[in-house]
């Protein structure tokens, strides 16, 4: 059940579809900063919702704190800009992902956290730091562009990284879901060749027909896994449930490269021999920085790159959380914030 | 107890440790080829005694083929050059580590592999390809120098191979034996600061006075472990049993390295979020190639890098073998083969 949040600061007249402990969305009170100096004030026009919002509503991690907000795949229009912002107007079409803040203090980034709890964007109205807003391509649909903010730049940042986006390399795809999908168009923009990995036989003609991948390997398939040993530069594990990894580290080449972008909540098995004799690598990886997500909306853009969605109203919200756990989606769901969230 | 071999060739009159399926050291008949023409024929002076030997000689790993003859730490003399041999004339000193032969047709190698079982440096006459065969520096001791050739190369590589060579770069050392007390040698000579890790507090005077380790960890005091999360570019894990990789990825900074270069013959336990959270690695690794072998061997030459040993005859393999299961040797036992191991 979704309701609008209740007007404790009636002046923001805001929306929210907040969720405490009880793993449903429920209305709730809480206040919301001003737009300060470099801030950044949006309509939320569209959410995706990702896997990791079901975790987190189902504190399957263990670390939620309730009430929260979910929502990081967020596109929306600019309605108030701050007195020193100086890359967006009222007006611009803005990405918001994963991240709202940094500490400005260690290695990995130089901006300010003012230590507050954040909230997603499951609301009609957010204020972000411009730093972290994205500048959303003109030809990049708002509904469809939206997951890439997320699932995206998650799969687009480790393929750049570990140099897996040489052309003619062969990468492994494990999962077709809301990472794997866009990982498919990632990599065979790039000139890859992309095996899709799955535990599903009746997702082949989808992954070669529909997303152009080159190669189908049903990984419960014995014989099937064991024609492809040693031929893979590199794999995208996009799984978040415990799975075998023995068969994936033999899938790869010499100094190939097994990157786990699911997050399991339980430790997986590790076999040692299999990474030691030809130097293999297990790695995680987790979104991406600023500048890589606009470098991957803008490489999206260019190469007509979106999430296949389903475009839901709030109110449907609940449902699509369930179908979410069975895995029936394809690939992503995306809320209509902007014309089903009315403000309160 | 140790014998010669038999006279089953004669005109070869060769000395040779071979052990069976009991474990001991015994005699065993077998042939050996004769010298081709791009081989090499030397008499061996010192074999080290690798962990991995005793792992092979005690099968751990499930694939030891009995007879085998250990032994890939060799040092020796030039005895015979076949007629294409342009690398090394009689009397020369050569290495022999781990790698005698490679298939020549897999992206890896270049070289022939005729399919033959091959035997270790537990005997005092071998005949390798020379291009299997290293140049040993004229000032690196044949004894202290025979484990480099293994023990060396194996923490070595990977310490170029990802690049944790820099100076100033933060290096952990796991475990402080016979790979262990060399990884800390030429991370110091490459100018890194080296934090040693162990769970035997009583190595902290040894790896710091002796060594020159930079700092010293108890890997079960939580609080000196908690104090360095986050502090080290890369670790280098020389533990060959299974043992928990959780408190070590806490080391690692983000993008951080673990390396592991021990063998234990169960998996370990892989938790990802540690991993996800900043793009961490865990890697196997093992010896390295020809030419990086070379250059080790020089660059520890230059360094006057040599392993810590325990010269032993070749009657007392036995009793070495027993002590190091238990540990009880610094760093590395070496058989004075030259002079204990008699011909037939």
């Amino acid at each position: 059940m979704v309701k609008s949040r209740e007007q404790e600061h009636p002046e923001e007249a805001l929306g929210w579809a907040a969720i405490d402990a009880s793993g449903l969305l429920c209305p709730f009170k809480f206040s919301r900063r001003a737009t300060g100096d470099k801030d950044v004030k949006f309509r939320v026009l569209f959410c995706g919702i990702c896997h990791s919002d079901l975790h987190s509503v189902r504190n399957d991690w263990g670390f939620s704190a309730y009430p929260l907000v979910p929502g990081h795949e967020i596109v929306g229009e600019v309605v108030e800009v701050g007195s020193q912002v100086g890359k967006f107007k009222v007006g611009d079409k803005v990405g918001v992902g994963c991240l709202v803040g940094s500490c400005a203090f260690c290695d990995c980034c130089a901006i300010y956290h003012d230590g507050t709890m954040t909230y997603g964007g499951y609301s009609n109205m957010m204020v972000v730091d411009e730093h972290f807003a994205i500048k959303f391509p003109q030809n990049m649909p708002l509904d469809a562009g939206a997951p890439l903010l997320c699932a995206g730049i998650t799969v687009y940042s480790p393929i750049k990284f570990f140099g897996l986006d040489r052309p003619g390399d062969h990468l492994g795809v494990v999962g077709l879901g809301g990472l794997g999908h866009v990982a498919v168009k990632f990599a065979k923009a790039m000139g890859v060749k992309v095996t899709v990995i799955s535990s599903s036989p009746g997702k082949r003609e989808e992954a070669l027909q529909r997303l152009g991948a080159d190669a189908f390997l049903v990984s419960s398939d014995t014989d099937q896994v064991q024609a492809a040993m040693g031929t893979m530069d590199g794999i995208i594990d996009t799984v978040s449930a415990v799975h075998p990894i023995l068969p994936l580290i033999g899938l790869l080449k010499h100094n190939g490269k097994l990157v786990l972008v699911g997050a399991p909540n339980q430790p997986l098995e590790l076999p040692i021999f299999p990474l030691l004799s030809v130097r293999k690598i297990v790695a995680g990886s987790c979104i991406g920085g600023l500048k890589e997500t606009q470098e991957m909306i803008d490489f999206a853009a260019k190469h007509n790159i979106t999430a296949d969605i389903e475009v839901i109203p709030i109110d449907y919200l609940n449902t699509a959380m369930d179908r979410l756990a069975k895995g029936d989606v394809k690939y992503r769901f995306v809320i209509d914030i902007g014309n089903t969230l009315k403000e309160a």
